[in-house]
C-alpha cells in the first residue's frame, strides 16, 4: 500500500490518557484510537498486526486439533445463575448486561465456560463423545473499575478463548499440555520473551493453571524465575525451597524485657523507633480462617502471603481479624501483638524463614508496648511451620539449588485446569464402559489477542517508537524516497516497492511530498 | 480432520423452530446450534463454511482499495444522538443498550456510522485526507420483533460493513462503483445465482442504493427483474415501463348510475357482489400527505406503493387518513370513497396503469353506495398522472422494450450513496483548494456474512441435504470407507486422505464404525 491512499497519521503530542509504553506509541503511531474509557478501535496498521497474533493464534491452535466455533456474545444470564458465577460477578459489577424487548437479560460475555458447557452436555452422552477442544477468537466485554494503558486493561477486547472436555484426569492432561505446548509455539512464534509460571486459578476456580508473562520492565506482575531450571512462577504462587534453619544451638537468648513504644504499630515506626533492623522484628498478624482467630507470624522484612496461609490453613475464607476480635485474643489495640503473652491461645502458624529468629522484637500484647528478646521454644511455641510469605529475589529455589530471581511481566495468556466444577454445577456427565453416570474434566485456556500486541511493544521500544517482532510489524519494508518529487527517486522507489510485494514482502511505499 | 475427532453431530428430528430449508439443514447437519432467541453458536464445520465467505469478503475488499479497521462493538448513546438516529432506533425499539458502572450508556452497534464518522472527523482536515474506505467484519445486534429463519434474521449476527469518504460526488461515485464491483465478485466466487436490484434506501437514509439478491424459492423479497436488459429492482422501487395509454377515443362512456352494495367495502367484495373483474373497478385511497388529504387512485387487480407515491408528491411522512378525515372529505364512511362526487375538492393521483380504463365502477362517497360506469374527463379530473403501484410481473421494463418477471430473492449485501447526510449531521467537512469548507461525501456499505451462507442453502438444496458451491463447503472431499472395520479398506481410506490432504484439497476422513 501506499502512504498517499492509506487511512494512516501521527500525533506529535502524547496524549494525556496514555500512561505506559505501548498505550502511548500505539496512540501516537495510529494503530488504535479511543472510543470511550477501556474501548478502542484498531486502526488499519494496529489491526494488520492484531491480524497477525489471530493467525499465529489460529494455526497453532488448530495445529494442537482444538476445533474453532463461535459463540454468541450475548448469554442468558439464566446460564450463570446455573453456574453460580453469576452473583461472584455481579458482586465484581465487571459484567455488562442488557435486557431484550421481552425483559430476558443477557451478560456480554467476559468469557465462555456457561456457554461451552451448555454446548457440551448437549452433545456428551457416552465415553466415545470425548476428549475434544473447542475454541474461539472473539470480542469480550469486562466493565473494569479502572480501564486503563489502553490495550492493556481495556472494557472491550479480543480474546481466544479455549475449552476442554476430557473423559478423566489424566485425559484433562494430556489437553492442558496440547494447550500449554501450543501457547509456547505462539508466543516464541510471536517472537516474544516469556515464561510460563505457576499461577494461581482466582475466581474461575480448578485446579491447576499457569500464566503465560511476556517480560517487560513495566509489567504490571511480578514473575519469580530459577535462574538454573525452567521453575517459574507468579509472586502469589511462588514457592521457596532450601532447608528450615532452626534456631542456632549456642545462641544466646537474652532476658525478656517490656518497653514503652507509644503509637509504634507498624514494623517501619518499631524499626525506626528501637533502632533495630526489620529482620530482627517478628511480624503478628491476627486473621479469621473460616471464622477462628488464627496468628502468622512472619520477619519483618518479609510479606505475608494469604494465598499460601489460607492453603496451608485449609480454610475456605481467609481475612484479617478485626479490632475487637483482635483486643479480644491478645488483650491489646490492633498494632501490639506478640506471640508470646496473648490473652488467648490460638492457632499459631511461623512463616519458614523465621524458624531460626533469636531474640526478637514482638508487640507485647499491651497497648503501647513491645516486648524485647522474644524467643521461640523458651517465650512461646508455634502450631504449624510453614511457607507463608511472597518470595523475594536471592530466595532458594523449591525445585534445584539455584536462587529465585524477580522479573516483571505481562499476563498476555492463562491455561486452567478446571476440573469437573463446571461439569457439576450445570451437571455433564457421560455413561463410562461400566455403565456408570461420571462427570467429565473440563479445562479453560485464554490468550488475550490485544493485549499480546501491546505487551509486545512494552518488551521492545525506544525512544524513537516500537520495534516490532518481524512476525509481527504491520509491514516489513517501508520504501522511502530521500526525494518524493524527485522522478527518477520515485521511479526507482516505485520499482523496489513492486518488486518487494511481488516477492511476497510486506511493503509500503511512503510517496507522500515530505521529507525523511 | 477425521470424524472421530470431530465435534460433530446429526439429528435425525428436525427441529420444531425451523421454518425454512436453510435453517431445518443448518440445524440437522450440525452446523449451528440455538442459544436463544435469534442468537446461535457456529459449532465446528459451519464456521467453516463462515470463514471462508469471510475470507472471499476480505479478499474483494482489499482487492477493491478498503482498509480493514475493528471498531468497538459498544457506542457511546451520545454519538447516537449527534447523528439524530438514536430516537428513530429507539422507536423502533431494536437497540440493544447496556449502562456501566458510572450509568454511562452503551448502544451495541447494528451499524457504525456514528462511529466511523467521529473517527473519520479526527482525521480529516484537508482535500489530501480523502478519498478512503474503512471496513470491518463484526458481530452485529439488533432486537428483531420477529428472530426467526436462523441465521435469516437473528439479532447477533456477523456483517462487513464499510464506510467511504470522498471529496465530492463524483468521488462517492467513483468508490460506490469499486464496492458494487467488489460485491459482484464476492458472491459470483461464493458460486451464487444473485441479482444487484435497485433499491429504496430507507432508515440510514441517502440518495441511491442497490440491494445484492440471492435467488431463492424461498426468498422473503420479490425481486423484479427484466428478460432482455439488466434492469432489476425490488419491489418497492421497481419502475414501470412503456407509453401511458389514455382512453381510446371510440370508447363509448356508459351513463354514471348509483348502486346499493350494503357493507361491501373492499375490491374482492365490490367484485364479487356485482360480478364484475377487479380490473374494472377503480381503487380510491385518501391519504395524507404532510397533512394534506390526497386521493390516490390505481385499477382493483393492482398494489398501490406508498414510496413511489410518496416520492411523486415529495412528501416527507405519508399515510394513510384516518376515518374523520375520510368521512369529511368523501361524506361517506371508510370504503365508499370514488373520485367524482366528494364532498371537498382535494389533490388527486392516478397511477398510469388506470389511464385507459372506462365505466368504472367507484366508492359513492355515501354510505352503502357504489357508482358504476364512473369516467375520468367526463365525471372527474386528476391533478397528476404517474407510476405509483407496485410492478407485477408481465410489466414493461423501464428500460427497454423487454419485460418485467418476478423472482424472489434474499438480500445478501446492500450498497448505499449516504451523501452528506452524517457529515452535516456530525460536522465532517474540509477546506477544499479554494480554502472553502465542505461537507465530505459518505457511502456505506453490507454484507451479511452468515446470511450469505443460509442464502446459498435456501438457493442450493434437495431432499437429501445441502449442495454446497465448492467454494463454501467445508470440506471439499469426504472419505468413507464401506467397512470401517475392515483393515484393508480403512488403510487404503487413510491412504486417500492423507494424498487429498497432502494435495491441498480439505478432507475428512469418516473413521466412524457405522454402515454407509
Amino acid at each position: 500500500m501506499k502512504f498517499s491512499e492509506m487511512f494512516f497519521y501521527t500525533l506529535r503530542e502524547t496524549p494525556g490518557e496514555a500512561e505506559i509504553p505501548s498505550h502511548r506509541l500505539m496512540l501516537r503511531a495510529g494503530l488504535i484510537r479511543r472510543l470511550a474509557s477501556g474501548m478502542y478501535t484498531y486502526l488499519p496498521l494496529g489491526f494488520r498486526t492484531l491480524k497477525k497474533v489471530e493467525t499465529i493464534v489460529r494455526e497453532e491452535m488448530d495445529r494442537a486439533g482444538a476445533q474453532e466455533v463461535l459463540m454468541p456474545v450475548l448469554q442468558p444470564v439464566e446460564l450463570w445463575q446455573e453456574s453460580g458465577r453469576l452473583d461472584i460477578y455481579l458482586a465484581e459489577n465487571i459484567l455488562f448486561r442488557t435486557k431484550d424487548r421481552q425483559s430476558r437479560e443477557y451478560a456480554l460475555g467476559p468469557t465462555h465456560e456457561e456457554v461451552v458447557t451448555d454446548l457440551a452436555r448437549s452433545r456428551i452422552n457416552s465415553y466415545r463423545d470425548m476428549p475434544f477442544t473447542l475454541y474461539q477468537i472473539q470480542t469480550k466485554f469486562r466493565d473494569e473499575i479502572r480501564p486503563r494503558f489502553g490495550l492493556m486493561r481495556g472494557r472491550e477486547f479480543l480474546m481466544k478463548d479455549a475449552y476442554s472436555f476430557d473423559l478423566d484426569l489424566d485425559g484433562l492432561n494430556v489437553s492442558y499440555k496440547k494447550m500449554y505446548d501450543a501457547y509456547t509455539r505462539i508466543f516464541q512464534r510471536c517472537g516474544l520473551k516469556f515464561r510460563a509460571v505457576e499461577a494461581d486459578s482466582g475466581a474461575i476456580g480448578g485446579d491447576a493453571s499457569h500464566e503465560f508473562m511476556v517480560l517487560a520492565e513495566t509489567g504490571e506482575d511480578i514473575v519469580v524465575s530459577c535462574d538454573k531450571c525452567d521453575y517459574a512462577a507468579n509472586l502469589e504462587r511462588a514457592q521457596i525451597g532450601g532447608e528450615i534453619k532452626d534456631i542456632e544451638p549456642d545462641a544466646q537468648l537474652l532476658p525478656m524485657e517490656d518497653v514503652d513504644t507509644p503509637s509504634q504499630r507498624t514494623i517501619e515506626e518499631i524499626s525506626a523507633f528501637l533502632k533495630t533492623p526489620k529482620e530482627k522484628i517478628l511480624k503478628t498478624l491476627i486473621y479469621s480462617a473460616d471464622g477462628n482467630p488464627v496468628a502468622a507470624l512472619v520477619r519483618g522484612d518479609h510479606q505475608i502471603n494469604e494465598i499460601k496461609l489460607r492453603r496451608e490453613l485449609k480454610a475456605e475464607v481467609l481475612e484479617l481479624a478485626d479490632d475487637a476480635t483482635i483486643e479480644r485474643v491478645t488483650g491489646a489495640p490492633t498494632g501490639f501483638a506478640g506471640p508470646q503473652s496473648m490473652k488467648e491461645k490460638i492457632f499459631t502458624v511461623m512463616d519458614r524463614g523465621a524458624a531460626d529468629m533469636v531474640n526478637m522484637v514482638a508487640g507485647g500484647n499491651k497497648a503501647d508496648v513491645h516486648t524485647i528478646n522474644v524467643n521461640r521454644g523458651r517465650d512461646f511455641d508455634v502450631n504449624m511451620m510453614a511457607d507463608i510469605r511472597n518470595a523475594i529475589d536471592g530466595d532458594a529455589c523449591p525445585r534445584c539449588d539455584g536462587t529465585l530471581r524477580y522479573f516483571r511481566g505481562i499476563e498476555v495468556g492463562h491455561v486452567f485446569k478446571l476440573g469437573q466444577k463446571y461439569s457439576k454445577a450445570m451437571n455433564v456427565s457421560y455413561t463410562d464402559t461400566d455403565g456408570v453416570e461420571v462427570l467429565v474434566q473440563m479445562g479453560c485456556y485464554g490468550i488475550g489477542v490485544g493485549r499480546t500486541v501491546a505487551a509486545a511493544i512494552e518488551q521492545s521500544h525506544d525512544d524513537n517508537g516500537i520495534i516490532w517482532p518481524p512476525a509481527l510489524a504491520p509491514y516489513i519494508v517501508n520504501v522511502i524516497p530521500v526525494s518524493a518529487s524527485d522522478g527518477e527517486q520515485s521511479a526507482a522507489a516505485l520499482e523496489a516497492y513492486d518488486a518487494l510485494n511481488a516477492a511476497g514482502i510486506e511493503t509500503i511505499l511512503d510517496d507522500r511530498d515530505e521529507r525523511p
